[in-house]
Order: structure tokens, then C-alpha cells, then sequence
């Protein structure tokens, strides 16, 4: 089935915000079999939303659109997809129920212009909102389906996870992509092509794809059948190629990150972990924390920013700072030293550098930063080389590479088999 | 004039590639004074590629163009544009010599397709690619333009400064778009639209357009004139009526986030600020240290997540735990005077909450939190009402709403005079 994507929404036009919405939306309809043929954007204009509709059912089966229903006169999608699928709008019970239910959990005052969200075509499939106050809904006419979904990103994500993508299997011609993401650090994108030429180069089934992420890069791994076991199977037997060549950078064949790679390691091997932060003021901390259970092993983190409290939090020698400097592999050592002595965590990480965009020398330019990374009472230390790409870059930079490090080190442990984590 | 931006490239239909050119170019005719009406998208496909830009031709005066120039067979936007635009194809001599001596410069061999790169419109204006092979052109036709560019972002931005800004300035209608984002907080996109309704309603200079952020809403208000300093008064004045009406919910009139208009004013206000975080795990210090220079008030900051780190940390009571729990209006207060005690920042904000999706009860639901602040010795305790969207928006909200809280104090502070912070 050939599909078009429509979003909505004066924002993009004027170059505010970045359509991700799209990119999603179109790896998803992909994967689901679906060609999609236009992407189009317009802003809260009826008649110019009317026409991307008119133009996109000439040659395609499927629109979806994002955005535009809102609670607000602005907010036209509805009402428009609507009159062109030759539908009419009437109250829908149990959205406006919904939505009085929401407002009241909040116990927030709903305006007038809310109740506009609870209207519905007579004809339509309601998609409710889990995540926000405007439903989604998908329309048929003539064999042409019409799909109108949320545009904050959020919402949209979940509504299509939720609601969606089970809808298009449906209405689909069958046949599903199987797909996994082989996620690897410290190779560029264009190594590890490179690498992985011999496998890509005229290969129709399974596909292989590469795509960089910010300081990573990873493999996207499709396979497309009737049978689903069959697919999978297929691209099973590239993983195991693949691993072949370029083992060593893979941290993940699931899709996972590296920090949510981490952090099931961790409890998988009921090790304790605290961090000690500088430059990265945070991030490590935050991106564990962000994984749900991980209490159980994450004591403590600490954000040393000034040489005080470097000092004062974990007992860095003033000499040290004085002899070396705060970013040194003296002071991470201290730092995680440091920290094992406050916290007693099996695994403690810490990180000191230059993040920028001041105060860098040539000695000790922006972008580097030393890791210290303690196991019950031994230290190793990392040199982060210096690249310097932004502040943001190099504060993430220096994140995954504490991340990198507690991996390999996790890694080491359960295979030499010295030491039994739940002992 | 009116704008339609098309980008040609099946890459992005697939989800592969984020389009990034369309915010670049959006944003810059934007601020030339062109309304952009349109981004479509669409494959190397000749006919919908013929199709989009004859649906651009019904109501706009410009048509720019991504991607499609490249050697191969493929590349078909400069054909199908030329066809449109009722001209025909002819060797150009000064772009073949370009070509050449492009591929000498390199030591490359220049294959047959590259030759195709050197062939334009007989009407066209040229314009020279100096980051790559594939120049791009101006051709018009009754009084519209179509502009043909590069993809590559690179190679597209280069061409986009040095030749066709100036190319639209000329043929564009002067004036410039002034405009300003009015940041709030504590106000929903629904709530703000309706509140301003009687300033929004039925105005076309200057616009006002709202928008919704992760837990935060603002406002755009625009304003278009041949004179730059008249759009700016205009949108000057409406902040004015703007602030009457909703001046309580507003942290920024520049587009600032919280974190950065906090980060600013502590800067500004010289006083040091450390934080405590649990739930929100290093969120808040990471946004902090994000900006530049803010190393001179940020003196550190605690993640501790487990009872023992907030105990040996912070020195907060094992009685206060077991009495009312991790997640408490006292422990909260405890985090935040341990903190003072430790450090002696002139702020210290803690935080301790249940981000889920575990860990609630009927009295603790999932997303409730508690924020303590402060500022010198004396504390204040802060509820942040549930709403649990998700582990990560609960996390989100509780540190967003630390940072309104800092904001505040910030502003009372500062406005009181009881306190010279420079003293």
C-alpha cells in the first residue's frame, strides 16, 4: 500500500522545530510494508491541507497525518480530513468523558475550546490519548484511509505504538519487516560500512543500514516475509556475520543504548555503582537513572564542579589539583578513589575534563577528559581524546565514554569468572 | 511572496534522514519576509516530483528546491524543473570547466554521468558550488521562480549564503520578520490561548501563535515591515499587553529556556547554588552545567538515590525516613538544609520524588514530588502535584519545576533589595 505523510503545523514551517514526527512515522509505515511516496507540510490552512489531501489520495492508499487538534480555533485537521472523507463531525461520548476525567486528576480548569477535542466523525475508529487530551481517529472512504494522530512527538509515539500500528496490520497486505538494531560504540559510520561491505554490497534481503548518532553509530539489520520466523531467522544469521567482523565495537544487538545496556548489566549481575561527575555535571547519573528499577544498585552520584568540592566530597588532595590540575588523570583518580572510599559502590566512575567553549590550552585542549574507574579498591584510568565539536558534544561525548568503560568492565568480570557478583 | 520548499530524496520517505534543510531554509526565507506555505517531499520520481511543483505553482511565487542535482540517473530535479519551468537543457561551459578542474584538484578520474552536473537551462542563473560538484540555478518563468540546490546540508548552506540570499534579497519584497518567543510556565497552551484571546482575536499584525513544549507552553508574537525597527516596536508593544494579562507565568521574552534565564540570573545576581537530587538523578545539575561559564555559582551537586547516600550525604535522619518516607514534604526540607550545611551555597534545591512506573501507593501516587529550597539558611518545601505521564515526564516536570522555584526566588531577591548580592 502506498502512503502519504502530512504534518500540520505553522511551527515547522517557520523552521522552529524539527520534524522528527516523520522520521519515526516513516521507518514505522516502512517496516509495516507500506511505500511511502510524499511527505508534506503545511501550516493551519484549510484550504492548503485540503489540497495535500486531495493530491495524496490521486496515488495512495493511506494518509496519515500529525498534528492540528488541538483545542484551538487554529486547530482545523479534524475537521477538514473529515469533509474530504465526506464524514461529519458529532459528540463522542467517551472521549468527552475522557477528557472531564483528565482535567480532573489535574484538577485543572477545562476551557470551552477543550470540549472541541471530544468531536468526532460519525464514521471513525477513535484512537483515545493516553498521554495528552486530543484522541486521534482513522476514517475510511472509498477503500482510502485517512489517520489523523496527535503531533507532539510523545503522544503521537505512544498513540501509534498503542493504536496505531495494530490498526495498519490490519488493514495492511500482510507480511511483516523483521528488524534488528546492532548498536556499536567507537566505530564511524562510514568504518563501519566500510567494514561491512563485503555483506552489504548486493544484498536485497536481508537490508543492512548504517546511521550515525550523536558520537555512536549503528546497524539497522530488515528482513521482510509472510512468516515472521522466517524473517527473523534471516536476519539472526547476518547478526552472527556481522559479529564476525566488527564484534568488538557491539554493545547491543536489540536496539538498547548504551546506558540501558549498562544499567541491565548491572542489576543482571547485582553490582552497586556510584559516580562522581564533572564536566558531564550530571548526565551519567541522570541517563541510569532514568532506567526504571535501578535503585537497587545505584547508591549515589555526586556532582563535583568546583575544586571545593572535589575537596570537601571526596577528599582530592589540594596538591593534586595544585600539581596537576582538576582535569588530570591524578584528579579522576582521586575522584574515584575517592568516591569508594565515601560510598563503598562495587563500581566507581568518575570524570573530569574540559567541556568548553572556554578554558582550553594547548596542553589540555577542550574536549578532553580523563575517567577514573575504581572496582572494589583498584583503579584504572581513561584518557577521553579531545575532538571538540561543541560543549553539548563533548559533555555526551565524555557521558558514553564512562558508560563504554563501566561496559567493558562489566563485561570482563562475567566472563573471567573471578568474581561472583552475588556472593 | 509566498514559498514552497521541495526536497527530493528517497532517503528521507525511508525515515533515514532527519530533514534538517527544511528548518535551515525555512527559518532564512522566513526572515527575508517570505511566507512558507509548503515543505513537500518526495522520492526520485519524476512524475510526483512534477506534481508538487505544479500544486506550488497555484499559490506561490518561489519554488526552492533540495537535492535531485547529483551525476547519476536518478538525479532528475534540474529535468523535470527545467520542463516545468518551459526551458530546455545546455551544455554551460564555465560549470564543465569548474567540473574539471574540480576532479583534477582531487586526482579523480571523472566518469561520463558527471558531464550531465554541467548542463543548465538556457535562462538559468548559475549558481557556483564550492563545496562540491553539483552547481545549482535560478530559473523563472511568468513571474515565479524555481531555485534548484544541493542536498548535502553542507554544500546546500554554503550556496544558500553566499548566492542565493542575495538572489532573493533582489528579487524579494524587502521587509523583514521581527519576531519573539514569550517563554511560560505553570500555564497550559489551552489556558494561555484563551487568556489572550481578546489580543490574539482577529489581529494580522503582529501574530500571535502559541505553542506547546514537554510541560511548558509559549508564545510567538511576529511582526512583519519594510522597516526592521517598526516590526520591533510593534512586537515590543504586544509583549507589553502580554505581560498584563499573563506577566505571572512568564520567565523570558527571548526564547530562553528555564534553565538558561535561571543560569543567567544567578550569574547576574552573583549568588552560588548546589543541588540535591533524587528522583530527578543529576537532571537539574546536568541542564545547569550545560551553560557556559556557570561554573563560577554552580559549586556541586548530590544524586542521592539511595536511603544510605541521603543519610551519609546530607545527613538526613533515619527517623525522618522511617517516619515519613524517602518521598516527603520533611525529607525534602532535610535534603536541602543538609545541603546548606555541607556547602554553604547561598541556594540549595533539592528534590525527592516517584518517578514510576513502580513505586506508588494511594497516598504517594507515581509523579508526586517535593521540592526543598534554601536560600540562606531558611528552607521552603514545595509539592509538585502528581500527574504521571511517564517515568520520564514525571522527571522532566520535577526538574522544571525546581527551576521555577529557584526562578522565583530569584526574582523575589532580586526585586525586594533586601539582599545585595554583590555585597
Amino acid at each position: 500500500m502506498r502512503a502519504a505523510l502530512i504534518s500540520v503545523g505553522t511551527e515547522l514551517l517557520m523552521g522552529q522545530t524539527v520534524n522528527t514526527n516523520v522520521v519515526y512515522l516513516s521507518q514505522q509505515l516502512n517496516l509495516l510494508g507500506f511505500d511511502v511516496l510524499y511527505h508534506h507540510t503545511v501550516g493551519d490552512n484549510p484550504a492548503r491541507l485540503r489540497e495535500v489531501i486531495d493530491l495524496s489520495r490521486r496515488d495512495c492508499d493511506l494518509i496519515l497525518t500529525t498534528g492540528g487538534l488541538g483545542p484551538t480555533q487554529d486547530d482545523l485537521t479534524k475537521e477538514i480530513a473529515c469533509e474530504a472523507f465526506h464524514d461529519t463531525l458529532v459528540l463522542h461520548e467517551p472521549s468527552m468523558a475522557a477528557l472531564k476525567e483528565a482535567f480532573c486528576k489535574r484538577h485543572r480548569h477545562m476551557t470551552d475550546n477543550n470540549l472541541k477535542q471530544s468531536y468526532m466523525p460519525t464514521r471513525a475508529v477513535v484512537f483515545d490519548n493516553e498521554q495528552g487530551t486530543a484522541p486521534g481517529f482513522a476514517l475510511e472512504d472509498g477503500g482510502q484511509y485517512i489517520l489523523c494522530i496527535p503531533g507532539p512527538p510523545r503522544e503521537m509515539k505512544a498513540m501509534y505504538e498503542r493504536r496505531v500500528r495494530p490498526f495498519l496490520e490490519e488493514i495492511g497486505e500482510g507480511g511483516t519487516v523483521y528488524f534488528r538494531d546492532i548498536m556499536t560504540y567507537g566505530i564511524g559510520e562510514s568504518q563501519l560500512e566500510t567494514a561491512l561491505l563485503p555483506l552489504i554490497d548486493g544484498q536485497t534481503d536481508p537490508t543492512f543500514a548504517t546511521y550515525a548518532k550523536e558520537g555512536e553509530s549503528y546497524l539497522r539489520i530488515a528482513s521482510k516475509d509472510r512468516d515472521p520466523a522466517v524473517a527473523r531467522s534471516r536476519v539472526e544469521a547476518a547478526i552472527k556475520n556481522v559479529r564476525q567482523i566488527v564484534g568488538a565495537f557491539i554493545y547491543s544487538t536489540d536496539g538498547g543504548t548504551l546506558p540501558e545496556t549498562v544499567g541491565a548489566k548491572l542489576l543482571e549481575q547485582g553490582l552497586t555503582i556510584s559516580s562522581a561527575e564533572s564536566c558531564t555535571g550530571g548526565m551519567f547519573a541522570s541517563a541510569l537513572i532514568a532506567i526504571p528499577g535501578i535503585s537497587s544498585v545505584f547508591d549515589r552520584g555526586l556532582v563535583t564542579y568546583s575544586n571545593e568540592a572535589k575537596m570537601a566530597e571526596l577528599g582530592v588532595r589540594e596538591e593534586t589539583l595544585a600539581a596537576h590540575g582538576a582535569v588530570s588523570e591524578e584528579t579522576a583518580r582521586e575522584m574515584a578513589d575517592g568516591l569508594y572510599r565515601v560510598c563503598g559502590s562495587d563500581i566507581c566512575v568518575s570524570v573530569t575534563g574540559i567541556a568548553g567553549p572556554e578554558g582550553g590550552s594547548d596542553e589540555k585542549p577542550v574536549g578532553l577528559a580523563y575517567i577514573g574507574l575504581c572496582f572494589r579498591g583498584q583503579t584504572e584510568v581513561y584518557r577521553v581524546e579531545p575532538r571538540n565539536v561543541s560543549r553539548a558534544w563533548n559533555r555526551n561525548k565524555s557521558m558514553l565514554e564512562m558508560f563504554w568503560h563501566v561496559y567493558e568492565l562489566l563485561e570482563k568480570v562475567s566472563q573471567d569468572g573471578y568474581y561472583d557478583a552475588r556472593s
